[in-house]
């Protein structure tokens, strides 16, 4: 009874590391794998350094390899071969993101515009391919048969959750089942591969692999809850917009909510904007309000919340460290960036 | 010198086999091969298998599975390894495909349209980007480490020549030198890997690995010297239209040749069709009559042919056989496609 006290007394007092305190942590590292980033994107041919260059230097906080880097280190791995791995979860991550900046025909009609925009479509899937299989190189290299494994399967489970996401696309019926399965393929596989390829690396027995693949699946379920809510409702620190994913039609938790509580009226206002995506400058606002109304962002949230507290339990298995502090407070930011 | 002339003799009478009895050599595997293409796309995301099924039933004679079926009988292996690894590089081959039919927001205002069109931009990127991965965990599942090398890297080889490609479009100062090395890059490097795999399955040495990595190479750039050819000639068998590289600004090598050898009043035709796409109905007719004037098309072929007895040449180091002349036979089908 002392012990949980303690325990409960412990995580409400915990103080959290910002971003910075934690790649601070894993600063040397970092150099190591931006420098191999760097390295592996060559110059040989000029569109795709200057396009890699592009996305990858603006390219956020590197959270994917810096979960690498941290449960490496929680794993008391001694080796170098963190660092292309780490390299080549971000060359994934890259591609990943090119992919999802191509534009479909009948989109662009209407005039949605997309990153892409500056280097048209096509390079951004050739440049995305050469990342991706760039990425497949460094592991090859650097991973064994294990590794292998994992990444393999990490990257189709991301382009089956990518396509699976396509076909929902403006289907009002999508089910929260059918949504987490979306994102639990095209987000949270990636980052449960980046944290449990730290302990196939470090020869760490399946409970530590199991708590590392958990611990990055539950983040990234969490990651990508917070993002689709912040779509709603913006956030200053990453300088986003509100209701993209409401113009494109998207299906994501905030809407699933609004409309599994919907009146008739209401049915009738997503078939339009997001079925027919027939919508005015107005709708956006309308759907705040039905969003406000039936709580949907704090329901979004409430859930990613739950989801960083199940990631941060998984590291139960972990002695204290500054590393599994680290990660704990990664998980925490997953879920605040909106502040 | 008797056995020079026999050989010669040998070679001036040899009668190749058409595809049909190619495929019937390897029938056997290539149904195995297609089994393990039909249980790889799965059912679990029916807009992966529709669209993957659309394209890889469609999708012709298995020319680069059928190679590594061909140079492994070749090299007498004995194992099953080469029929997941053939479907694995007729994933990538498909991938490559599905890719290289995303169409650009400019040449979309311009009303050219692709197969794409069935499907859209996105599907067919990130159907794309699922028989990738999915090649990937063919190959960890069933290649060793020096066979994954030679996978990822033809896999990054081409993505290159593809990205390369993409920076010549409408750029008439494109030397043969470029072009020979993007189509060495983006066609030739999947089935000079789809051949050398063989070697490594079977544990042969260097110089087999070599002979095959050869032959598979100077195959690959005779057959997409021929595609390049038959975009100005068309073919019957092939179902092909005339003038798509043209309509696109592609350069090519008979374009390369003409713009070479072009007067004043030529080179500001080039520039205004291919440099700036500004094209009328006449101009096709225009570019396939300087065509001939500079006998274009002949110095491609032949070219493609020079290729195509280099392949056979590396394959002088097997003895003669049944799946020996089928190779043979199908570098000579690459470059006479157009009958």
């Amino acid at each position: 009874m002392l012990i949980w006290n303690l325990k409960k007394l412990n995580s409400i007092n915990k103080i959290y590391l910002n971003i910075a305190q934690i790649q601070k942590i894993v600063s040397n590292d970092l150099e190591n794998v931006n420098n191999i980033i760097i390295q592996n994107i060559g110059n040989e041919v000029p569109m795709i350094s200057e396009l890699s260059k592009h996305i990858l230097a603006a390219g956020g906080k590197r959270i994917r390899p810096i979960i690498t880097l941290l449960t490496s280190k929680l794993c008391n791995y001694e080796g170098k071969n963190h660092l292309s791995l780490a390299a080549c979860i971000e060359f994934i991550h890259t591609a990943t993101l090119l992919h999802d900046d191509v534009i479909d025909e009948s989109k662009l009609r209407r005039g949605v515009a997309t990153a892409n925009d500056i280097f048209g479509n096509k390079t951004s899937v050739l440049v995305g391919d050469f990342l991706f299989s760039r990425s497949f190189e460094l592991m090859v290299e650097n991973g064994s048969k294990q590794i292998l494994e994992v990444l393999s399967s990490a990257s189709s489970t991301i382009a089956k959750g990518e396509v699976l996401q396509l076909t929902t696309v403006n289907d009002c019926s999508t089910s929260k089942e059918t949504y987490l399965n979306i994102i639990n393929s095209k987000t949270a596989s990636l980052f449960a591969a980046a944290a449990e390829i730290s302990a196939i690396l470090s020869n760490k027995n399946k409970l530590i692999q199991n708590a590392l693949m958990t611990y990055g699946q539950k983040l990234g379920i969490a990651f990508q809850l917070t993002d689709d809510a912040l779509d709603y409702i913006g956030s200053e620190n990453l300088g986003k917009e509100i209701g993209d994913d409401f113009k494109e039609g998207k299906i994501t938790l905030p809407v699933i909510i609004c409309i599994k509580k919907a009146n008739k009226e209401e049915i009738l206002f997503w078939n339009k904007t997001i079925e027919n995506l027939n919508q005015t400058d107005q709708d956006l606002n309308t759907a705040l309000i039905l969003m406000k109304k039936y709580k949907a962002i704090e329901e979004t949230l409430a859930l990613a919340n739950k989801y960083c507290s199940e990631a941060i339990n998984a590291l139960e298995v972990f002695p204290s460290s500054e590393e599994k502090l680290a990660l704990e407070s990664l998980a925490k930011i997953a879920i605040n960036r909106s502040k």
